[in-house]
């Protein structure tokens, strides 16, 4: 059988479950562009620029598992690379595909447009890489082994890979193999995983007490339904890091709340930190997962089951995969506790005076908004840090960047997880310093067809950089002074339900207008310039131990 | 005496004329941000996002020949990479400083916020240096010496830097040597020199006739005054190419007009390719300033003199500096032509009906608005395209950017190159797809008291692309639909006159206003989905040989 180079390509994105693109056209791209809107099983998911389509692609993978990002050469794939980065870091495949000029064009180091000027053709495949768990320049002879290859990495890593393609081979023909190229999967060392799994078993037996993190990589790995299954047929506590926050189900039994360090709840850190055994599935000790580094578990205590590798105590087994180890440890027996603390959400909003909008009653409100189902794009900064204390319907999603933490990634991120989940209601939190950086693509909700509840706090600033920097009141933590709530009105969401509010009263109406009327809905919060919820503030008191001083 | 790392890095750009720095502030940039703000000679101007602060800085360095960016780690730095790599590739030189976690953290690979979670803090640089013609790490201890190199690199390349500091290190205290630090500036090589001049004499003494190219080089290296006063002195006539307009001014006597292959005007061609001698002063054989490579000069007939190397022919020289070259040809006789072509602009706007919106029309009225010491920005695609062939006033400016070409940059550009010179009008012209990158930006010239005159066409699409790919209808030169003169209300541009004009009446009112209005103005252009300046129709017949197929 014949086909094109790039249809190859994107029929095998479509057996892994791909169907849609994201990315912005551009000429060297237009093989791609072409095969992706001529076939009728792909969406072109048009973008108002590079960055905000990778942010989008990021937040559809972390619905559907895997994303694809197309980009012209040059200025288009230089513009997502922060956010292919940020996918990178998070643990979140995107598959990367890049036009390139013409081959002869590239061998006769001509000078186009989209380049340098210097006729050299391989610097951005090179700045790509870093960012990638994988990279390949696709050509008609290469294209069988190296797809299999970059796309066996996206899948096993679960972290973007990079791929271009000159113009004129995307659209050449191949042959196809009959049989089908096969790529060996990952596998655990087997004397590794027995060593492992003996050295667990003696840490377990001699333990009087286990309590579990739960990592946001069991839902990258697809392991949260037996993790959870685990957790409560053992009857094992566990908690998530701020990174983590609905990595399992917040409303089941088990659940004790968020676990960070001296900014998180002090029941939940006393009670983990007082366990014999903390089994962290996959949790980065970062600074945000930390407390800013104010968590305190004796490493002795501590068994990091991680990707490819598990760490007990001051012994590292490499070359274990975490489903092997979460697979044996189904058969042993973990420690229980007598009690455990009850997970605490936000308090009920109290019923309110018509005054400004304070925090305790914005974020209980916001809180008791939220349904079961429901997927909740908080974007870094005080939005998710107010949040993160929240407690979560079943089966909701708590979407956040935490490790990344690239200001400005929410928006996109939500209009990629709405298009991922239609059938989900998607609301967004936003501070509006970040919101500046990609609130066009607002209008992007409206051109598909899709009703997010978007929330945008107006504090006049960058809050979390007032909170953290030496003078809040110095020049960059100002903004210009955008009229948020018309943003849809000029975006093109022609039918949406848009307010700005101040008062407690109006936020209350707004909120029962956002439920009830059927389209998209955009409400600016107006809050005073200095009014944060208290684990910002808390983070506010470490700032010392955040910054390693 | 004694001073901070990072106040030394800020006097020495004062030294250098730097009175703004662009950026998005961040918690590792923290020390930058503050010494920024609390310097007395300097502004901080926050952008939306890091990618149009890029841009921003770029405009801005377009007229004042330096400019600052200031990023975080990771986050920012790479979102502002294209257009970084954009002013790599047309020679405009930024002073990139990032900021970066404290030293401690990085030597204990902690995992941070803003990394990719691997402990490792080498990566951006590294992805950075291909888009810098020098980077550094700055610590207390390299500072003198390598803010030196970097910024002594910066000047003479006339090409971006990179620097990334430490939290700690900027705001170490240093003792700053009582002799200024020396770096040796770039010097031709005297005997090349002296062989190229001697070349040089003979192919002019050789030749019956000669037409200068002026490439924007001259601008970039403050070579502009010296090269007008040769080319009157001598009678020398000049065209430029398309990247290169206004490098020297078309109101004076020798303008012929641009040369950009069959794409550009025919009488103009004709006379540069029958010319003996073609004296190219810095300007590049890309495919937009070769009308996709339609132009066809004999390699025996072109003389190249660029930054650092001049090529006569087939041979090439190296080690020569453009700035000597120019200086030792004023002495020589350059043969003069008894006629050469009148400069034609675009024909009066012809007296309208009141009909649909004309590419006739449009373009004759936007050339007829431009007056003397005007500086227009002109977005990739029909919009620079369009321009190209108007003929710009006395001591007016047209920047694009037509090398690196990527579209968005126009709108920031426009508000750096605005804050570099509040005294002149600040004209911008952009189609819709391209503004949709970027747009966020506008709400920036109110913020800080500039007014604009911003034309935006509405097409319904990628037009450019539409005339450059093989089927125009395909989706994905569809845009989301935005209200476009809505933008200034939504983007907080208070007082601004703004209009959405579709008839030829509408677009004289609204241009009238715009004059005389005396504030911002935003006019949305909207014109038939298809319609292109003749240049752009021309660049769809060359398709074939833009694309090397």
């Amino acid at each position: 059988m014949k086909k094109t180079v790039i249809q190859y390509v994107l029929d095998r994105l479509k057996e892994e479950g791909i169907a849609d693109v994201f990315g912005v056209p551009g000429d060297f791209a237009f093989p791609i562009n072409d095969a992706v809107c001529k076939d009728s099983d792909l969406r072109w998911i048009g973008c108002c620029n590079e960055l905000n389509a990778s942010y989008a692609a990021d937040g559809y993978a972390r619905i559907k598992g895997l994303a694809a990002l197309s980009t012209t050469y040059g200025v288009g794939e230089l513009s997502a690379l922060c956010g292919i980065a940020g996918a990178y870091a998070e643990n979140v495949p995107i598959f990367h595909i890049v036009g390139m000029p013409n081959s002869k064009t590239q061998q006769e180091q001509r000078i186009v447009h989209h380049t340098l000027g210097d006729g050299v053709y391989d610097h951005f495949v090179k700045m790509a890489a870093p960012a990638a768990c994988a990279h390949a320049i696709l050509t008609p002879d290469n294209i069988v082994s190296e797809m299999e290859r970059v796309i066996h990495a996206a899948l096993a890593e679960k972290r973007p890979v990079y791929v271009a393609i000159a113009s004129d081979h995307a659209e050449a023909e191949i042959t196809i193999p009959t049989d089908s190229p096969v790529q060996a999967s990952l596998q655990s060392d087997p004397k590794q995983l027995v060593q492992v799994m003996a050295a667990l078993k003696e840490e377990l037996g001699n333990a009087q007490s286990a309590v579990v993190l739960a990592g946001v990589l069991l839902r990258r790995l697809g392991l949260v339904s037996m993790v959870q299954e685990w957790v409560e047929a053992k009857g094992i506590p566990y908690a998530t890091m701020f990174m983590d926050k609905t990595a399992l189900d917040e409303s089941t039994p088990g659940y004790i709340g968020m676990y960070d360090g001296k900014i998180g709840n002090t029941e939940v850190r006393q009670f983990v930190e007082s366990c014999d055994v903390v089994l962290n599935l996959g949790g980065l000790w970062s600074d945000l997962n930390t407390g800013a580094f104010t968590a305190n578990i004796q490493s002795s205590r501590r068994i990091d089951i991680m990707q490819h590798h598990v760490v007990i105590g001051q012994t590292a087994y490499e070359n274990i995969e975490m489903a092997d180890v979460l697979d044996a440890l189904a058969e042993f027996d973990i420690p229980r506790v007598s009690s455990s603390p009850e997970p605490k959400g936000l308090s009920a909003p109290q019923s309110s005076q018509d005054t400004s909008i304070g925090m305790d009653y914005l974020y209980s409100k916001w809180e008791s908004f939220l349904h079961s189902e429901d997927i909740l794009i908080a974007e870094t900064g005080t939005a998710s840090l107010g949040m993160s204390t929240a407690l979560m319907p079943s089966n909701s999603l708590f979407l956040n960047q935490s490790l990344w933490a690239s200001i400005g990634w929410a928006t996109p991120a939500a209009f990629g997880a709405a298009l991922a989940s239609p059938d989900r209601r998607i609301i967004l939190i936003t501070g509006e310093g970040a919101h500046q950086l990609t609130a066009q693509e607002i209008g992007q909700f409206y051109r598909y067809g899709l009703k997010p509840v978007i929330f945008c706090i107006n504090n006049q600033g960058y809050l979390i950089e007032r909170l953290l920097c030496k003078e809040p009141e110095l020049a960059y933590n100002d903004l210009a002074d955008w009229n948020y709530c018309k943003l849809p009105e000029a975006l093109g969401c022609k039918d949406w339900f848009s307010a700005r509010v101040s008062t407690n009263n109006e936020l209350d109406e707004a909120m029962r207008q956002a439920e009830t009327n059927g389209t998209g809905a955009y409400i600016e919060v107006v809050t005073d310039r200095n009014a944060a919820p208290p684990v910002a503030m808390a983070l506010h008191q470490f700032i010392t131990t955040l910054y390693g001083k």
